[in-house]
């Protein structure tokens, strides 16, 4: 049976996930393409760390980039390195080679993607990332085909686990941040530097590498909104939990007439929502097409299996391809140039908000605030005012109707500036 | 730009949806494949009935199938017939006419699915069927290609909308059976005859289909145990609450050391996992991978757009494989001829069971009962009697732990013949 050689670029978490899998399922495999898959050498930046999986005596630890992409027995090179710039070195140079390319790098692809786009084409090369987004969940794959007929109306994702297993923590257990957080990091769901998790920045670079898969367009990584959920507390989570909220950091995207909408937030999530009972680590998309309606898909976002599943199938996928002598489409749009997207000003985005104002308790501040409301035409849906007043002031919690961006804010602005408020308002959008 | 043809066989609910989604998104559609796609000529059985969609002046309706079929303008046929002869018979002719099939008949694959793969692989021709098991969500394509290199462990599915729908309104509303039904049928989600959906052979077809999917093997339709949904009460419904479940129609497949276990049972499902909580006519399915972990995918299951857009999904996937030259892998595993499976034989399923009897109040009926399930090995985890003692006898509940089959069977033949008992005990799995 014919062998298709791999070279991989790193080789961590997810290269001994894809190993272990290769080893695994080999009968499966075989079964299913008639060839047999076999890692060949991976490129490695200590030639003497130990390893969690040991390739065995055939295959090759190298430093050396070139040695990796000019070997003409590697069909696909496998990019699992991260990172910007020697990640797109080694694309680029694998592409020039005449390799396909499986990565799951998606800051790579939220900031360079359409370059690689192009030169995957002009190398008539396979450039897949499946395993980018959400390892266990299939969206890349089902926006490019199952969803090919669809448009897309709006999509809401959890697509970081370090950061929605702390919100659940926080919700369930009535953890704050910090106790949260420290109590991921001993389990090793979140990372000693959890920025780019908390911040809503490895979020952010999923959302951008999905609006391309399916609007096929470019919503810049620089233009996304983005909000972490570092100013998220429990008093934030019991209030929204008494309105039949959830809080979870959500990426979403929606079409609005034309304009695309997107962000990365926390955000109340209605408790009726599947999408709101996604706990741990999990991941989960929640899409509507206006054909096929809601759609949901939920699994396992990251770990050494899941994203090594990823990463086999759109190995398999090329291997498919390579069979019948024929290259994949990408992007899903036929290669084509992907052009920049019509984005609606955020300032005009409408939603529903939660605001958590803090006040003092005195007369008047009630009738303040609903006037410095009705003045920028923010409706009211519900309203609570609870708590007895202490030194940090009295939470009085708003829950709006569809609102302008731009009208929240003004009204924020002119409440926070007012002489009872305590602590600036807490804002959170309702989706 | 070029054109691709269809003929449809059948123009009814789907072929309407599909006709739809044609027009509203042409679009997206260009914009994807570079290619427009038009339906040219529908077979039909009454050329003179009041149609939901009008094809407009080029398209032709015809009640002669060799008309479409030997058009050599049209590229690919569209099955949606339903039913097993006439659908069989358009399927092999448009075959051996060298034009590609897709069709969403889920009976005619589960009876004669072998046959077509084997006369598609004759012929060089795209067979998909994506529309033919839960329409508005992905497993089909989800089983071929995202997890590939997966091995499934188990399988569990909520894929008959009409079924899912009743029992929704048996749970949340109390209602019996009957009034659940007539509900639905007013309502359009049950049809005037609901034998296929309420008694899960429906549910069979599909599941028969995506064994040969997660497999590559094919479990026969006629080996596959069903049970539908008629015996289903408001009591059971009410205790299986109270243990922390919900009853759902459920389609299952495990493998069990290399064999495999499946059926259609209505079964209980704990609350904590997203499956029970499927509501009204949505479908869903949960599955495990040894490498993915659990995935779950939830969506709308028919209707004539979210059928349409699988439907569509299949056209286009065809038409990327038709602008290169070459054909789909059809089933998966490389076109390879189809195994039988190694079944399990259903006696030798373990599983937690929900026992309810119904049993006379008198002294000495919980010993009985108690012994003859300590002779059969069959376990006690939870149990309760309830209610007070009336004509009809007093319901007894046990929840048991991991019980084969066999066992079960023989305990509750015993105990049904047992003089105290009122009527015949009342089993579910719980899955």
């Amino acid at each position: 049976m014919d062998v298709i050689k791999l070279g991989l670029g790193g080789f961590g978490t997810v290269g001994s996930g894809l190993a272990k899998i290769l080893d695994m399922n080999a009968d499966r495999i075989a079964k299913r393409l008639d060839r047999k898959i076999e890692i060949k050498s991976a490129l490695v930046r200590d030639l003497n760390k130990k390893r969690a999986f040991d390739l065995g005596p055939n295959a090759t630890l190298t430093d050396n980039p070139d040695e990796l992409v000019n070997d003409p027995e590697v069909d696909i090179i496998v990019e699992l390195m991260g990172g910007l710039d020697t990640a797109r070195d080694l694309i680029l140079k694998a592409f020039a080679a005449g390799k396909h390319v499986v990565t799951a790098n998606k800051h790579l692809l939220a900031e360079h993607g359409l370059e690689l786009f192009q030169a995957a084409r002009e190398n008539n090369v396979g450039l897949m990332f499946e395993a980018s987004c959400a390892g266990g969940i299939p969206i890349v794959q089902t926006l490019k085909e199952s969803l090919a007929g669809d448009k897309v109306n709006n999509m809401l994702g959890i697509m970081n686990g370090t950061a929605n297993y702390i919100l659940s923590e926080m919700t369930t257990k009535g953890m704050d941040f910090n106790t949260a957080l420290a109590d991921a990091q001993d389990l090793g769901y979140a990372e000693a530097d959890p920025t780019f998790d908390i911040e809503g920045f490895d979020t952010a670079h999923k959302l951008c590498v999905l609006i391309r898969m399916a609007y096929g367009v470019d919503y810049p990584l620089e233009d996304i909104p983005v909000q972490g959920i570092t100013g998220v507390t429990p008093m934030d989570i019991q209030f929204a939990r008494e309105f039949g909220y959830r809080i979870k950091l959500l990426a979403h995207v929606m079409d609005v007439d034309g304009q695309l909408e997107a962000g990365v937030h926390p955000a109340l999530v209605p408790y009726t929502y599947l999408i709101a009972r996604v706990g741990g680590n999990y991941n989960a998309i929640r899409l509507t097409g206006n054909a096929v309606g809601p759609v949901m898909l939920h699994g396992q976002g990251a770990g050494d299996l899941p994203t090594g599943s990823a990463v086999l199938a759109d190995i398999m996928h090329l291997i498919r391809h390579m069979k019948q002598g024929v290259t994949p489409d990408n992007t899903g749009f036929d290669g084509l140039a992907i052009e920049k997207a019509k984005i609606l000003p955020p300032e005009e985005s409408e939603s529903k908000y939660y605001f958590r104002f803090t006040v003092a308790d005195r007369t008047g501040v009630m009738a303040a605030i609903t006037k410095s409301m009705a003045t920028h035409g923010v409706s009211i849906a519900q309203a609570v005012q609870k708590g007895e007043a202490g030194a940090e002031g009295v939470p009085l919690v708003i829950i709006t109707h569809e609102t302008r961006a731009k009208d929240a804010n003004a009204m924020i602005e002119e409440v926070d500036a007012m002489d009872f408020t305590v602590e600036p308002c807490v804002k959170f959008r309702i989706l």
